[in-house]
């Protein structure tokens, strides 16, 4: 009896050349299986589950992981604002950690004795799921034809078509990769350090060129609505904002960082719903947090989303954190104000019962009631003490006069 | 014989309430000064000085901090790519620390007995020249009129029209504070949550539509030059770069955060020069510093400009970040291409002799020379071990098969 | 009819100062409060509560915090091994937040317009009470007739001696605070840099002098065992563990640190249960903890810490740290072998279901089967893949041969 | 001609065996290398170097990095207050990435082909030797025998013998690590979680057991003087109270941990100057240093020990940190006093030109002038504001009365 692989399946070349090569190299039973985050559409999966059959696999799986991939992931970088070195939304990062947890799961439930994925050996990507597959399915071998036999695009195709494999096999300019966390936009310019993405690179172009402007409802940090629309689930309320801003070319940026290898990437990607809610959630938390809850999330989200880029979901510190993040968001609730213009957006305000902000307390640069100018004279003078003291004691010539 | 009071002094209603105050009724001599971080044109100056000879100043004084406010303290802030909560690059904050810290060493070297400002009790400034003033100068008096005597406009303006004083007594819409760092926009809307400034609240209108590029040349960290142009001094270069970037409408924003005090503040402002400086500097940071450099830096530059903006500028803690931050610029030299668009700006990308993202190394998504498939492959195992053995140890089921 | 004042009340000369001084010179109804943190004995109750009505209070309430300040607090400073500059227990810090809150409740709980208590002008208690105050009954009048007269012993004892009030005026030589979380010992030596505290100012004398070796169980974090005994609550563990270790002398200690008022303090401190219990919990957690989770407790703890002892209990990033607290604590639950001897112990080893450290994983030295050498390899060159890139680039003469 | 190989050789079985087999069965040129941290006497030195050559090597080279350790690294770990896991001086850690960099240099200065160690593929050090390797000396190749071999030790033993090897092949109890900032003491018990060393296990016996007094001199946080006795390098002061204090069995403990490869790791050691000199450093800190300095150093010195543990002395943050370090020890000059007794010791004290605790500016717990009651009241409610706003605006019931 063949034993059973399970193979992470995209429908492009190298997962197609390791359908052959596992069925008939390795003589192995092929189990395809694809996990949509929110980036495929029916038709899409409906494509490459015809390809994988044409490419031999026993089984075709889909996975819809949208709702569970914001659930268990997604929240949190919308309640930390994480944003990797203050610029991308982690919009692959998480999806990969999100895709190799439910392949693992699947591999336990139709009991495979191998699963596979066809990384390349200069990415991200190999590691998240190398390690994901490690510590969730230990006992499971992991293949990687790809990485393992160094082909090249050409010898790739020289085999599938050896193997009478027929189909499109001319490279896109870009490689593209889309979720509902963000599409990432990789290829020509991103490899190097100095170029920009041309216009027509990215996938979404900008039709949009009428200021508009949005109430986007947050309840408990989640985005629950838009305008007077609300949303069963948020997954559905950030499709709704994607479909609205991305036509104004909102959200699009290259993302340069350091990859868990150790080598410098770079990427692009547009983003639009990610951007407007990480920051409108942002505004709205600065108006209803306290000073040190603010900075504390700011440390703890950095970390998680480093880690979370580096493959390392399943750290219990990550679920520590997330216990954190959590309770920060029992009133982060309210409306924030955005205004979509082409290529920008502006958060223009927020209402909320939490706000801090309230004119029943002082306003700022006016005067108030809740306490004194005497007050502040005494805070200000306590407030310095420690280093008041440390000048006069380091101070060689105490201070004149 | 009068005793001598130095007196912060912008020629402003509440500043020329106190020179008269503080001579009148308690009979001090006033010797004014005026700190000059970059914001104030001759013309302006020259009008203060005016001023304050007409409200009867025994001498007026205009000290020039521009480039000592570089040195000291900005210098630091693009170092560290501080935008306080992710947003205002402390235009204000950091100022009025350079500004107390040069009146405390003016009121020794004229050896005066009180020193006065004109803040009132409910925002940040108080604090900052109280504490200053406290900790440089410890036994000198410090005087708040404003402050302590509670006066409404209307009732300064009465004092000083008996008084026989004659001014334009209007009052500005907003409330403009201009420094080489940006300048801040305060009224009507930023008093409330849900409102934005409108476009002529801005000090520098739109004129420019047409796209611009700009090479930024960094040394050490330090912006000297602009495209061929090379500045003998980063604030020059600084300055020329405001003055092509302003008329953009480039670094417009509404700041909200946690004032000293404890009140939440929003204040609107235009900062092109600082926000494309630090943008550019940090994408240059992100190509030629280490992945632990970047997360300390940015840990310890965050915690630098929250301690600023409360003031605590002479905390010998803030001396020992500076030292981390200088010794962290060492390679940060090189080009930024940024793009100029109304209203916005692109980093595009750079080009060092430092960037760490080579293709000599190994590109990312790319294969490469200097590590094997089985390199990954041993680092991912080791790399996921510690959590591998952690749900080995806490499955109730050990995982299948 | 007379306003009413609650009075937090310790039977010591200031407060009994504060009891006639409100009841006599300000007129006002005194309710007196005192409330137990596990410190006082039954009959250290009755005789404040008898020195209560000699002062002439109209009511004396005792209440007793002991299983709710643990619950609320101590719990989580044991969780996060909390030791305050790597050395005090926050014996006092936390126990006075606890007291500050239910004396709070109970202002609210009787209607009283003021409150009062008998802090001096220099030390930690009143900011902590002033602002604990401030927060829950912002409301409510706070009176503090010792720092606001200002009067010396002298002065206080010939007040109450006027009053006709007789009780012993003798000054201890050292003013002790006992909690459940430890007693603190000021006084003479303390008030110095360089003197340590004589054998006689321990309140506990050593008279155990022979080694002792002891299991304290724990369950999640919480000591709920001690050899074969259990305790229906933690508080109680604590106090028994402490009766069997501070006959030791374990635990003793000076601790110097920053004030909230800026100055330096010194204090001593028995606390032998608390201090056992940190280290002990500690080692338990090297051992079942990840190494991040340990990193981030450590950081968050020592804030929580820093943040308790200045009084912010009642700021809700707490409460976030607790909730981040609560959730590392799943699997800290085993055995913790520790031996007492005269002045010190050691944690000698440990004992749980979640220990990580298995020889089935491969012991640290030993040869293992879960990964190879190549394994190590690969891992090695990966991971100091950027800092070799690092040093390529930045080396002007690439390194030999 | 034969190509050259450096191999770390420590006289031991492994690397007698290592030797033989570079030259025997690999054909190579050995070149041995010891690298002295302080921890071997001149004997011990003689005795390596002997066996050396009876191996067969043909060059035997002794790098004395006692100073240059201690510059380089130590003085760092002192000023950080390094304990790992708040217990370990890293006595190990530091010691084997100093070795390490002498060795490549010695690699670069011979110009060896090969470099080579005889780490196991379990511990820490096989990761430090590679990863420091492929930094400084990228095109060198790694040899590690005794890991890619997997020999039993019997089988080492054998091979030797069969090449006419002669040495005392018995197997020490317990594997000893010395060197000038402590001696680690591995075997048996440490490689259980429960267990602790005997007596017997401890390399320095207990001999002595009467109380002694030191004064420790501190020069810009360096330890520069012991009583009247002064130093002219740290290293030597290090020693010589290493010779005092070990004898009382000061600083022995058991340290639990997590390895580079993600296992937990236990280790003993012995440490009696390491553990005096830190406490000590630390106590003196806290009473110059302001509060944030404090914060920060722990911060830093936390992860800069993790990290220098982890191998990673070579990432340019290690130096930024350390230019922090330095700059924070301008002040901490002074005497701590400190009891030495039978297995533990006492910090007293301290005296210091530059303590911040001083009558001058206010005593913890007494009355000061340079602040009044009114100041600390202003201050403790301003301090409070932010909270008391929070608890206003989110309670559903607002505080009575």
């Amino acid at each position: 009896m063949k034993k059973k692989v399970v193979l992470a399946y995209s429908g492009g070349l190298d997962t197609s050349f390791c359908c052959i090569y596992l069925t008939r190299d390795l003589g192995l039973e092929v189990h395809s299986v694809i996990v949509n985050t929110g980036g495929f559409s029916d038709e899409e999966l409906k494509a490459v589950e015809k390809r994988a059959f044409e490419m031999g696999v026993t089984s075709h799986h889909v996975v819809d992981e949208t709702k569970n991939f914001y659930d268990s992931c997604v929240r949190y970088l919308i309640y930390g604002n994480v944003l990797k070195n203050n610029t991308y939304p982690l919009s692959v990062s998480a999806e990969r950690v999100s895709q190799a947890t439910a392949i693992a799961n699947y591999v336990k439930e139709i009991g495979a004795e191998y699963v596979a994925h066809g990384s390349t050996g200069a990415g991200n990507d190999q590691v998240r799921f190398d390690m994901i597959f490690n510590i969730l399915i230990p006992n499971v071998e992991i293949l990687t034809p790809i990485r393992d036999l160094k082909l090249s695009r050409e010898e790739e195709i020289e085999y599938l078509k050896k193997h009478g494999v027929e189909m499109n096999f001319e490279k896109a300019k870009y490689s593209i990769n889309k979720g509902i966390w963000g599409t990432s936009v990789g290829g020509k310019e991103t490899l190097t350090s100095n170029l920009g993405l041309p216009e027509e690179a990215w996938p979404t172009p900008v039709t949009e060129t009428e200021a508009r402007n949005l109430e986007l409802v947050f309840e408990k940090g989640e985005l629950v609505g838009i305008d007077s629309e609300s949303y069963d689930h948020p997954a559905k309320a950030i499709q709704a904002l994607q479909a609205i801003a991305q036509p104004y070319g909102i959200g699009r940026d290259i993302h340069v960082g350091d990859t868990i290898i150790g080598i410098k990437g770079r990427v692009g990607f547009e983003a639009a719903a990610p951007v407007l809610i990480i920051k409108a959630h942002h505004t709205l938390e600065k108006h209803v947090l306290t000073k040190w809850q603010l900075t504390w999330k700011d440390q703890l989200s950095t970390f998680y989303g480093n880690w979370l880029h580096e493959g390392q979901f399943h750290d219990p510190v990550m679920r520590n954190i997330e216990a954190f993040l959590d309770d920060t968001q029992q009133y982060v609730s309210g409306k924030v104000f955005v205004q979509l213009l082409p290529y920008r957006f502006q958060v223009v305000g927020i209402e909320s019962a939490h706000d801090l902000m309230s004119n029943k307390f002082g306003s700022y640069g006016e005067m108030n009631n809740s306490w004194s100018g005497d007050d502040v004279k005494g805070f200000s003078k306590i407030f310095g003490n420690q280093v008041m003291i440390y000048h006069k004691v380091n101070t060689p010539n105490p201070p004149a006069p």
